[in-house]
């Protein structure tokens, strides 16, 4: 058996180890986070993204266990599709798992999958490693960093985090268990870059607070804070404000009550009985009274916010004197749509707080110093900078080298590149699949990246198909030519363009010897571009009769 | 004849009164800048957007006079689109002159157009309106802000501006001109809103000097700057950072070698003339003895940057120790192609610095402090916000409150509608058709949110086209069915849903009677969606024999 350790950045779309990474010892396989992405503008008509996992599946036996960070979807949401691959036990924290549950759940693998609780503290063996699981602050409770202890050495892998000295769970990061691996010798950190390029330290959590205060002080009628649904802890800082500010609250839409209900119940959500009220109820209460709760901070259509703003949503609308809070930062390549639900919110009567008006959000992930910390914390002797594009794992590196890591002693690489620990080296090694997989309603990996270009030529500038009905003898049209476009121009205004194509039709099959289509569809197309500048796809569907 | 005044800001894609706006006075029309605008992520296939100046058509003979703030695309980018139609007489500073002159030169127009150059500080009277010029900051140099002395008084239109005090062209603005004006009493200020929720004050220009200088220091090899080609002023820091690093400059690509041509001509690029060398030298001499300007800091994929990562440039590529500076900031919308550039620049073995990297950019427009101050000097009775999203614009209201001015005396409103001042007070009165109009290859408002609707459908899932031979007596088919798809599936994995399809079809056709086309795209329709939740466009083509 070989005495190497290979570390397999799998997934991620432009970031790097964030959606799943797998250990590999030997014959032993452990897999750390499940995650989605999502898609990016010119990714045309995909629905979500999950890591390409196809270097696991001939070894899918030698899975020994999936270990998740924490409980947000872009490490927990393709749990599914992975588990369907590989019945491996599944480990992590309470708040965690339940998440994961509701996941599992309604795909109807609850029962399938064995779900072991780990408490942060803990450890597990996993097949040869040994997982120790070390509480870290986050934007979501519970997260952990793991502990790896490998054949061949101790490796730190982070998970998302901040140091957030006054964490809304008043549960800061476990520094003491950080401390107690460094004076185990770490062979090698991976570690959460996304704001490797952001200088300082990220703001805690509580900075909230004092927005929402003074938001919650001005409001004259309700108030409607938008986040995501994981974002278990800003649940708990509008539960308090809405208590200070005597107003009821009200969670609205699935996702929103059932993470609640469960966060509740598993006490990580502390919050009285009758803060809480269902949303029928808070509608009939004075607009002064009650604060809701809902989905939709990205400005997405089928989300509550979305809804709202287009004067889509069935069950109440948007009336003056709203107070809209959108609760977090557009993620990049969302600012356009965000912006626009805004402006939307406006044009109906609210007023809608969002950064930087109010601080009413800040970013859950660690900033240059914290990173900094991070290395001193855990004194690696490799660092492996993962969870972000290549920009920032190049920013990370840069940091490290600041500190006095040399730069050989760091690895920047993409997804699929395998990174081997062997006799205390550490070696760049083979590249295997680990790119991504599209999902697109229900197909799963069946939409590549030739579809995804039709489609953007389509959505560039539509198509033309001309059916035509010719005399197999005389080769004359037996009907007039069908032209049928879409996204090309308008019809209705274009009577022009189709007589000069019906023109163009008569003459080119005048002249024809040959292949009659090919020489059409050649025709037609550099036509089209000389009236229009516009390159539809063209058909040409010949019928000889 | 009336005496009212009528202000009508007309396009601007979300953004209000940007691109243009008419001042109207009885049979009396003065036009204030032609911009255009750059489409959303969702205007499917649309080059540019151009105001809709549809209010003007019938009126165009009463148009006095065109006034272009600034040498901007967002302000002089539809010049040659308006002159088409209104053949008045144009009024700028000799920068702005200048630009518009490339426009208009490159469509024809240069001899038609009667080209007026004012100076900052200098006065034109057009028709009833006399027009003051006074010299504002801004990203670009010769900006001006308008004191319109109408009949029913004295109006003050900023254009975009910010208060810097150290201007890469030592030009400061002209307070005492601005302070003048509101000892005569405004009646109406129209201002700048972009960085309405900017708090504090936007950096000077020349902040980006320090940044400069840290990365000439360091470059080892070749750097390249990229930025807009209008950004002169920034043309005039890097020339400054070259020379005193004792490296050439060369500008790449047309519209930075026109505009560096022009500016230097008119005098406001000052650069000895040897410090610039041609791009075919430039990259004959040592890698650290140059500096290549060009464009592409949005990552436009066929801009010189845009090229060079993706490894499309014809002359020169990117090699190893080049330093890449993008001096921009992503315009909204734009994140996810910019940072994919720099991800892929950083592949290629350049190192990328950008914001918030290094302070490589910054804003052309006032921030929150700086608009109260420019509320203090002018002193308006009204305040209509302007350049802007609604969010902008209401928080520019907001900042106004703060500084005393009455909520009444403050008009925030969208394109198109009508703001009347007579007897000294405002109404807002009609709405006027004041949107945007897509521009699409050759085609001017040919393209609506029809066609747009249809390339984002087409874009979600592609279409599919079947074409039948039936016999008209027997309906019976005369061949196979022809099937054709683009985006939807990628067909050579998905021959068990064509053999549905054709099943589909063979079984709709012997129970079919009435119209089989309809029928056939129902069915066929329902069939896409059960198998694959997916809903192309589907069209069936029968041709009867």
């Amino acid at each position: 058996m070989s005495k190497k350790l290979r570390i397999v950045p799998l997934g991620g779309l432009g970031e790097i180890g964030k959606n799943m990474m797998a250990y590999e010892y030997g014959n032993n396989i452990l897999i750390v986070d499940t995650g989605i992405m999502f898609p990016e503008n010119d990714m045309w008509g995909i629905d979500y993204i999950i890591p390409d996992y196809q270097y696991l599946l001939d070894k899918r036996d030698q899975v020994r266990g999936i270990v998740i960070t924490h409980g947000h979807e872009d490490h927990t949401g393709a749990i599914a599709h992975v588990f369907e691959e590989m019945q491996a036990p599944i480990y992590a924290t309470p708040l965690t798992l339940g998440l994961l549950e509701v996941k599992l759940a309604r795909r109807g693998l609850r029962d399938k999958a064995q779900l072991n609780t780990v408490q942060a503290g803990e450890k597990v063996e996993i097949g040869p490693f040994t997982v120790e699981f070390a509480h870290v602050c986050h934007s979501i409770p519970d997260g952990v960093a793991l502990g790896i202890t490998t054949p061949v050495g101790l490796v730190v892998h982070t998970g998302d985090y901040k140091f957030d000295h006054t964490p809304v769970d008043n549960w800061p990061t476990d520094y003491a268990k950080l401390s107690e691996w460094a004076g185990r010798d770490v062979l090698a950190l991976l570690a959460d870059s996304t704001n490797a390029d952001k200088p300082g330290w990220t703001p805690s959590e509580r900075v909230i607070d004092a927005a929402f205060d003074k938001v919650f002080s001005q409001a004259p009628g309700r108030i409607l804070v938008a986040t995501f649904a994981s974002l278990i802890s800003r649940m708990q800082q509008v539960g308090e404000a809405a208590l200070k500010h005597k107003r009821k609250l009200a969670f609205v839409g699935r996702s929103m009550q059932e993470n609640a209900k469960m966060a509740r119940q598993l006490g990580y959500l502390d919050l009285p009985d009758d803060l809480i009220v269902p949303i029928d109820q808070a509608l009939d209460m004075k607009p002064k009274k009650v604060v809701l709760m809902c989905t939709g901070s990205q400005g997405e259509p089928s989300s509550i916010m979305g809804r709202l703003a287009t004067g889509r949503n069935r069950q109440f609308d948007i009336q003056k004197d709203d107070t809209v809070v959108l609760s977090s930062h557009p993620i990049p390549g969302n600012e356009e749509i965000v912006y626009r639900t805004i402006n939307r919110l406006f044009q109906r009567g609210a007023n809608v707080i969002y950064e930087p008006i109010e601080m009413v959000h800040v970013s859950g992930h660690a900033s240059q110093e914290e990173m900094k910390l991070m290395l001193h914390l855990i004194k690696p002797q490799y660092l492996i900078p993962v969870h972000g594009e290549l920009r920032h794992l190049r920013q990370h590196a840069a940091l490290a080298e600041e500190i006095g890591i040399p730069q050989e002693n760091v690895a920047v690489v993409e997804n699929g590149t395998v990174i081997e620990f062997e006799d205390g080296k550490m070696t760049v090694g083979e590249r295997v699949p680990g790119g991504y997989v599209f999902v697109d309603g229900a197909g799963v990996g069946d939409i590549g990246p030739s579809v995804v270009r039709e489609r953007e030529s389509l959505a560039r500038d539509g198509f033309v198909v001309v059916n035509l009905l010719v005399n197999r003898q005389t080769g004359d049209l037996e009907a007039e030519p069908e032209i049928v476009t879409r996204g090309f121009v308008f019809a209705r205004e274009s009577e022009d363009l189709l007589e000069a194509t019906r023109q163009e039709i008569n003459k080119t099959l005048q002249g024809a010897d040959g292949n009659i289509q090919k020489q059409l569809e050649k025709k037609l197309k550099s036509l089209f571009y000389d009236e229009t500048k516009r390159r539809p796809l063209v058909f040409v569907v010949v019928n000889e009769v």
